[in-house]
């Protein structure tokens, strides 16, 4: 095998790393669904207005909508007295124009009557009901012209730009998107992820442990993160060791799905079968080798325009390389304009002396005390550590070189999927 | 009817309202699931370790396994030359044990044969074959005892006690439940949540638009807002006018769902069919007024055992009403033990100059500007602008009375449902 897929590798950034990938991102079929099956999807179009919002002079409360220059005299102690020849519940039409002295019955929600400029509040009236057909009202607040009206497309305007094609589908967006019609929501269809972890000491996670051995819980927490960033995980048996057998079942995954992830097998071990894969393969390495801590032999390639990410082996590694690389890939496949975590300021909450050659991600832990941001490291920080990564919801970044870090240092962090 | 029910209401807090709810909340039934279909659901058992983890001396990186003071005069001018006695393939068992002179082969994640205190890293050794069966390494840096090796329980104590029932099963959760063998996880059934809405002026979302009427979007943002809390939303047809009917579908629904969450009809309009129902239903009312806006007339009756919540219509007050009361049912359903909002402090990014007779809860945005916090309102804020509910993420508390608010004031803030 070409030992310079072990030894020799060439590093490159992050963000080279990144743009490499992002070349050969592809998007997603467009499917059309039920709006209610639609949350936490991306949407496949922008969504503008067709009508305004509302579409009629509106009611904002329970009332009577009057003519402010009727009741601009009205007090508790002297009311003004009203005719009332209406009443308008809310999804009905008003049929009589408001002129002076009259006043009609209105519920919230519903059209306010031509005339009308303003609605006062029922708690601001009292009713008088004659023995006849009409009805009087006595208004006790003088309220000004406008006042609780919401004028036509005091919301929304015809044409207006409201929701962005890539957008994800939460409670506000399927508001908009109900009051617009769309029974229907275009989408893109979810990656399907196929998962593979590499490793002969992997056992299944239903079977007795061994000596030497491991259960496979990297596959487990990458399926929990594909579904977390809005991919359909497939959980793929293990890996061998033998890269024929690799190589057929990576191959045979990657025509079926849209994205393959492994874990292990990129690293100098005589057993880092993926480094051989990649040494015979007909695909195109993109990369093997990132500067980043943990994680650094984190690799990529593409095959018959397929994109496999083969991440470190290490649980740290592995949650750390999903964050930076596929989560974005998953995003970008469903039409997330910015895919990548957007990244804030943090004070950091502890000394932490580790320097590295590389820039370091460490899984962190944020709070938040009197209006400012702390970050600490989730848990003991080393890669291997699994148990830490459920405490995380943040990756801090830490540049290479330096004597490490002191408490209060500001600090750049990243956000991770918990699933809180 | 009993016109208490609309003007003489008794107001309590939202601390109060939300004391009378958990009075009647009934954890779920428990079902057991694959591990793979388990994530974003609540834990119905505690997990302890049943093994520790490692179980096994583990070696972390590539290297040699060797005692320590073997090399501890070795660097790259004169290296240690030692009898490689064996190859460790993670998931195998070291046969031999390491002795003076000797050192084995070891791969990341095998287990570190007995004899040898330390692994030194491929990279710091230079491997040289003879011609015969031996083979022999030369240790180019004195490496410190216990360096590269994770001690047995190093990472998990058998017994540690791992994930607290009621816990949100994400990544590292399920990378924790896959090493202790969870291939089937106890988790709470999903509560079944009944979504009504009210209003004669509500459309269906696919019907065309007509005078005076608007398409029924709550019903979906409630749906989005449940789906995130962890329930399984369930539109039903809008409800009519008519008390008696509403009773019927809202009884009916009781039956075959977890809870019942409606939004409208509960104000002071001659409309308010919810208010109508609770003058004459057998069922419990727990509260119809509380001392908050937008919302104030959210009210909650018990009816054989389950609750239902009516939410005040206009947009803005159902998605805040929901997030004060109803998601934290829907968590303490499924055994969450701290099912509210966690509170913490930020500073107003804006004046804000409404004064209110009751706390407000105003749907803001935050921002994260060097270290410290900042929020906003989300838009427009008045509770009927449903456009503005999609730029939320936080709700902010702003305490009743006083003068408004300045630029720089801390102010508390409570995180909400986003899907982002």
């Amino acid at each position: 095998m070409d030992t310079n897929l072990k030894f020799g590798r060439k590093v490159i950034s992050v963000e080279e790393a990144r743009a490499a990938l992002r070349e050969y991102v592809t998007s997603m079929a467009i499917e059309t669904i039920p709006l209610d099956s639609s949350f936490g999807r991306r949407l496949a179009a922008d969504v503008y207005a067709d009508h305004n919002v509302p579409h009629f002079r509106r009611s904002g409360v329970d009332g009577y909508a009057v003519r402010s220059i009727d009741i601009s005299e009205a007090s508790p102690e002297s009311p003004i007295q009203l005719k009332v020849i209406e009443r308008i519940p809310s999804g009905t039409i008003p049929q009589f124009t408001i002129s002076t002295g009259t006043a009609s019955r209105i519920m919230t929600g519903a059209p306010v009557p031509d005339g009308a400029d303003c609605v006062v509040m029922l708690e601001m009236t009292d009713s008088l009901r004659d023995e006849g057909e009409a009805a009087w009202v006595q208004v006790k607040k003088n309220v000004q012209a406008g006042s609780n009206i919401t004028p036509i497309a005091g919301e929304i305007g015809l044409g207006d730009l409201l929701l962005q094609h890539g957008s994800l589908i939460g409670p506000g967006e399927a508001a908009i998107l109900a009051t617009f019609g769309y029974s229907e929501v275009p989408v893109y269809r979810k990656p399907r992820v196929a998962i593979f972890s590499t490793g002969s000491e992997l056992l299944n996670v239903h079977a007795p442990l061994e000596p030497g051995r491991i259960r496979n819980s990297n596959s487990y927490m990458l399926a929990a993160q594909v579904e977390a960033a809005g991919g359909l995980p497939m959980i793929m048996p293990a890996l061998s060791d033998d890269a024929p057998q690799v190589q057929a079942a990576v191959e045979h995954a990657m025509t079926h799905v849209d994205l393959v992830v492994t874990s292990g097998g990129v690293s100098v071990g005589d057993y880092d079968v993926l480094v051989d894969v990649f040494g015979r393969w007909d695909g195109k390495l993109l990369f093997n080798k990132v500067a980043m801590r943990p994680g650094t032999p984190t690799s990529a390639a593409i095959w018959n325009g397929k994109l496999l990410l083969a991440l470190s082996g290490n649980p740290g590694a592995s949650y750390v390389g999903f964050e930076l690389f596929v989560k974005p890939l998953i995003k970008a496949m469903q039409g997330c304009a910015n895919p990548y975590m957007e990244a804030f300021t943090a004070n950091l909450d502890v000394d932490y002396g580790k320097a590295s050659a590389y820039p370091r991600y460490v899984r962190g832990t944020t709070r938040i005390d009197n209006g400012c941001l702390w970050v600490r490291p989730a848990g003991v920080d080393k890669s291997s550590i699994m148990v830490s990564v459920k405490d995380a919801d943040c990756l801090i970044w830490l540049p290479a070189g330096g004597q490490g870090f002191r408490i209060g240092d500001r600090v750049v962090v990243y956000p991770t999927s918990t699933g809180k």
